[in-house]
Parts: C-alpha cells; structure tokens; sequence
C-alpha cells in the first residue's frame, strides 16, 4: 500500500507500508543560510569557489538534505501522534548533489516492526526513507530507528 | 596524538588520530527554531508538551544534535581545505537527550584510510565522531564517510 492518510501506532503498521511526501524546492539562500550555521564548507556556502568546485555549483549540506527530507516525511502525518523520538539512523547515503532548484520528495517504507520486550506500549519501527529529485533521481538513502507507540490511547 | 592543528591532508592523517571541538550551549530558542523548521515533533517545539512527556521538557532536535556536532569538529579545521564532501554516515545512535541549557562538544578519531584505486590524487577517511555533554556523557555517535584529497597542492 501507498498511504497518505494520517496518524499510525505501531500495530497499525505492517511491513512494506509507503508513505509519500510533497516536495521541497532548495533556493540559494537556504542552502547558503543552513550550511553557514552547521556545514560551512566552500562548496555550500560561497558560489564562486563552488563553481570551481568538483560539483560545479553551490550544493546542499547533506546534513541539510537530511532535515528536509525527514521534515516532508513526518509531514505526512505518518505517526503524528505515535511517535517517541529517535534512537539512531543507519547506512545513510548522500548519493547525488542536491544543486540550488532542485526539488526533493521524500518516499519511506516500513522495513521492520519489533515490539519492545520489556516496555509493552512501545516498540522499535525500522523506516527506510529515499530522498528523490524532480528526476526521480535517489539523491539520498537512510534506515530510520524510531520508538513508536503500540496503541491508540495507551 | 590529540590535535588541534589544522588542515589536514588525507597522506597526513593517521588511524587513531584525535581531534576535540569547543563547546556549544543549546538555548531554548535553537532548539525550538531549528526543529519548527525540521522536525516539529511536540517535545521539540512545544515547552508545555514537552514537560508531560517521556523526556520530561524540550529537548533538541537529533537532526539539529548532529549538524552541531558536525560544524564543531569542522570549525576545529581539521580537514578545512582538503574535504571534497562526503558519501554517507552509519550506525549514527543518539544515546541521551539534549536539553535546554546542555552545552556539546565534539570528539573525532581517524578509524580508517582508504586511498581510492581510480582516481589517485583522494581517498576515503572514516571519522567516528562522538557528542558528549557537559557531565561528559555520549549523547550522540556516528561514523562519517569523507571523501578527503591526498596530498596539499594535488
């Protein structure tokens, strides 16, 4: 399934579950904005040295591409209401440039559902997320872990 | 070694090579600007949710955690003029919360040199990078992958 609607526990879900966002346009400013505060790198922050770069241009922090993509994800309402909080990503791949006008969309899917042991309104979600362009280009891939309320009301 | 030299290449770098960052205090408004951007969960954003749950009042956003932790290491200029930019990051755990008035910094160890066999003039440096607090606890680690020039005037 493909779902747009709103506002899953964890029981709700079942493996190979996608979610679909919108999509976010990079302008020049927020490229440059983002990166002179956590990434400040030639390549993102000045368009001159940029250019002479290896990418040709000013490019995205990928930590900035991260924080979008995850934005449009949780934007979709997904687990609104069930989400805990994260304990960790895995195999994050930045796997093309994201240059000044490129849109991003973000696609997740459910990889794996394991309630916790110990805690019974809890439990552990593995969701694989890839960032794409208006390509349809994978600009990025990540394994998000995040607890996850069981039920509704527990 | 522990450094705070600068401008590393990566034919300079050894494995076990240390780099330590300066501190950065968390505010109520970082925290809650960057994550109404990023990550809008409530006990990101909203004080009043935040006290009533699990964590027990604002804590940062792990997206904001790590672009922090990221420009930290950076801004020590450890590998200032040599990064071309990096492929990915794993096994990425946030392993305490961050809250409101904690001030991070940043401690990096050289774990792997990889010099490419196409393309001689760079190679690939895995980083492990772990966030402590100011009681000197982890709150954050992950390993980047950095794409990293050889050789100074190469």
């Amino acid at each position: 399934m493909t779902a747009r609607r709103q506002d899953y526990y964890l029981d709700e879900l079942k493996v190979g579950d996608r979610f679909e966002s919108g999509g976010y346009t990079f302008t020049e400013s927020s490229i440059i904005d983002f990166a002179f505060a956590y990434d400040p790198q030639p390549f993102h922050i000045d368009a001159d040295a940029a250019r002479k770069s290896n990418y040709g241009g000013l490019i995205a922090s990928g930590f900035h591409t991260l924080s979008v993509a995850f934005r449009l994800i949780y934007q979709t309402g997904f687990i609104r209401s069930a989400s805990m909080g994260g304990p960790g990503m895995d195999e994050l791949r930045w796997l093309k440039p994201v240059a000044v006008g490129d849109t991003i969309r973000s696609v997740g899917e459910v990889r794996e559902i394991a309630p916790s042991k110990s805690k019974p309104d809890r439990g552990i979600l593995k969701f694989h997320l890839t960032a794409l362009n208006q390509r349809d280009e994978a600009v990025m891939t990540v394994t998000f872990i995040i607890l996850v309320k069981r039920k509704r009301g527990a």
